[in-house]
């Protein structure tokens, strides 16, 4: 009959939803990406995401689903399948995705957090690849971890997963929202070094205010600041060291727990990683008396925005089959 | 023939080394230890195990013996069966305790890191039996920590031990020799809070000196400054409150990592954790945000000083068999 087997990975976030379909072997087919609109309620959301998924599945001769894989913006049940996120998805208080698409489409539906899918397409067909021992860190608006382990999502107690961007660095640190003071997330996340550059020039005595700084102090953001650090601007160079070596505590302090053999970095604050590098490296290499700080490969992501979609793919084959690549 | 079958766990550490024999549920028959005087160098210290071994199976009727486990002060190398401790184990560069035991008594031999075997211990008859998730934490001399996963040892890349007790809890504290500033290590192990309440008694500015202190303020240990603060001295209480501090940071990283169901604590300091109990349960109920870090439970360890021996029987059993309990 010549029907081409398939799996979709949708990744959802707070602004935008994608979809993408996979051969068994991790060969993207298509994909595709709405606006979630999720103010304008679960139920319009849901119908947005079938949609979607029949949109990119129309485009595929003969198609044959065999399941979805979902990584969603958390907190969510991975259990009962459901997403309990009316933070960044406003009014999802309760929505079980999971019989919405099984149903839909009659084939099992997998729900993941959506930081374990990046980290799982990344070791699917990115930069770390068929590494048993995997940590991915991502900076971005927020700080979050996953752990791989010979190919399945690490997680804690009752499958709860772990939260590596509020592990605390530097305890005289600023409050963040978490409960602790000086996590990584509060320091280093991309509204955290804008916040502290706000707070910086507003601070220095001398009422001087750079040329990169822009009329309203709250427009800066941790763009400008890299920006203006690249250009050689001392305070902003400043706050990007200090970033930095916030950095490098945190990459030490998950070394020294996993001893990771990769780490794949990932997050619009990452992009700067060159800038952060030296110190990082230096840092680790003082540090690696104990365990091998410094022989731990540090790599950027590869997927980029398709991390998602891959690693939904590859927990929901994971699921049917436990050797996909065989399939 | 009536034999009974046997494991023995030998727990060697710096100053003893103490051996078991065990039945396959987990029974301890009968126990031994010796001073290991390592300086004599590792021929006279192979034999005294070797002897001690003996003694304790010549004191079981009809022991037929399976396996022996070792739990070993690091750095060992497990894949090759060697230690390479001379740090504390003088002498012993590289010696294969693995083949000497093997040869010596015909059965498999297994070496783990004495971090591990102790964890291990806790994990097959102590206060984390049948923890799926059991993170320990050893703070004495040194601060070491396990993670025992479905009851296997957590082991990074290479197989490497990891060193949680190195992490980083305040990145503005003393520098350890693992190459870190402010490591859980330098700042909560025994020798540190007595160096640090050294250096805070040097330092009062008015020359005063408690009466606890000593004549020889380097004969401070972390002992005294334990006991000044149940007798109500502010220096000591201060010192104490100050290490409650960074093992709850600590803790709340350890949780935010791998979410354990069940933190199992040892070691000489934890003999005060009454006194650092109340900071740290208020830090985690604080930073409970995100993680449950104020639902884990936080137990101390039950087996005492033979936590190891249980472990080493443990680590052979599981190599025998993975069903130790139905064996």
């Amino acid at each position: 009959m010549g029907t081409t087997p398939i799996v979709t990975g949708v990744d959802l976030g707070g602004t935008n939803v994608r979809a993408a379909a996979f051969d068994p072997n991790g060969k993207l087919l298509r994909h595709a990406q709405v606006p979630i609109q999720a103010a304008q309620g679960p139920e319009a959301g849901l119908a947005r995401i079938k949609t979607l998924i029949e949109t990119v599945l129309g485009q595929i001769d003969q198609a044959e689903l065999k399941g979805i894989g979902i990584g969603s913006t958390g907190p969510l049940d991975r259990e009962t399948g459901r997403i309990q996120n009316p933070y960044t998805l406003p009014t999802w208080e309760d929505v079980d995705i999971v019989s919405a698409l099984s149903t839909r489409f009659s084939v099992p539906v997998a729900l993941e957090n959506d930081a374990d899918t990046a980290a799982l397409g990344e070791y699917w067909q990115g930069a770390g690849k068929g590494i048993s021992r995997l940590l991915a860190l991502t900076i971005g608006t927020g700080v979050g971890t996953a752990v791989i382990l010979g190919g399945e999502v690490y997680r804690g107690w009752r499958g709860i997963h772990g939260e590596g961007g509020h592990h605390v660095v530097d305890p005289s640190g600023p409050l963040c929202y978490c409960g602790a003071r000086g996590c990584m997330e509060i320091l280093v996340a991309g509204p955290s070094i804008a916040r502290l550059a706000q707070e910086a020039v507003a601070a220095a005595s001398d009422g001087h205010r750079p040329a990169w700084v822009p009329a309203n102090l709250s427009d800066i953001d941790a763009r400008m600041v890299s920006q203006a650090a690249r250009n050689g601007d001392p305070l902003a160079s400043a706050l990007m060291q200090s970033a930095a070596s916030h950095i490098a505590v945190g990459l030490l302090n998950m070394i020294t727990f996993f001893v990771p053999e990769v780490i794949v970095l990932s997050g619009s604050v990452m992009n700067d990683y060159d800038l952060f590098e030296p110190t990082i490296r230096s840092y680790l290499s003082q540090c690696s008396i104990l365990v091998p700080s410094s022989s731990i490969n540090i790599v950027m992501a590869e997927l980029g925005n398709d991390a998602g979609v891959y690693g939904a793919a590859y927990a929901i084959l994971r699921e049917l089959d436990h050797q996909p690549n065989q399939a």
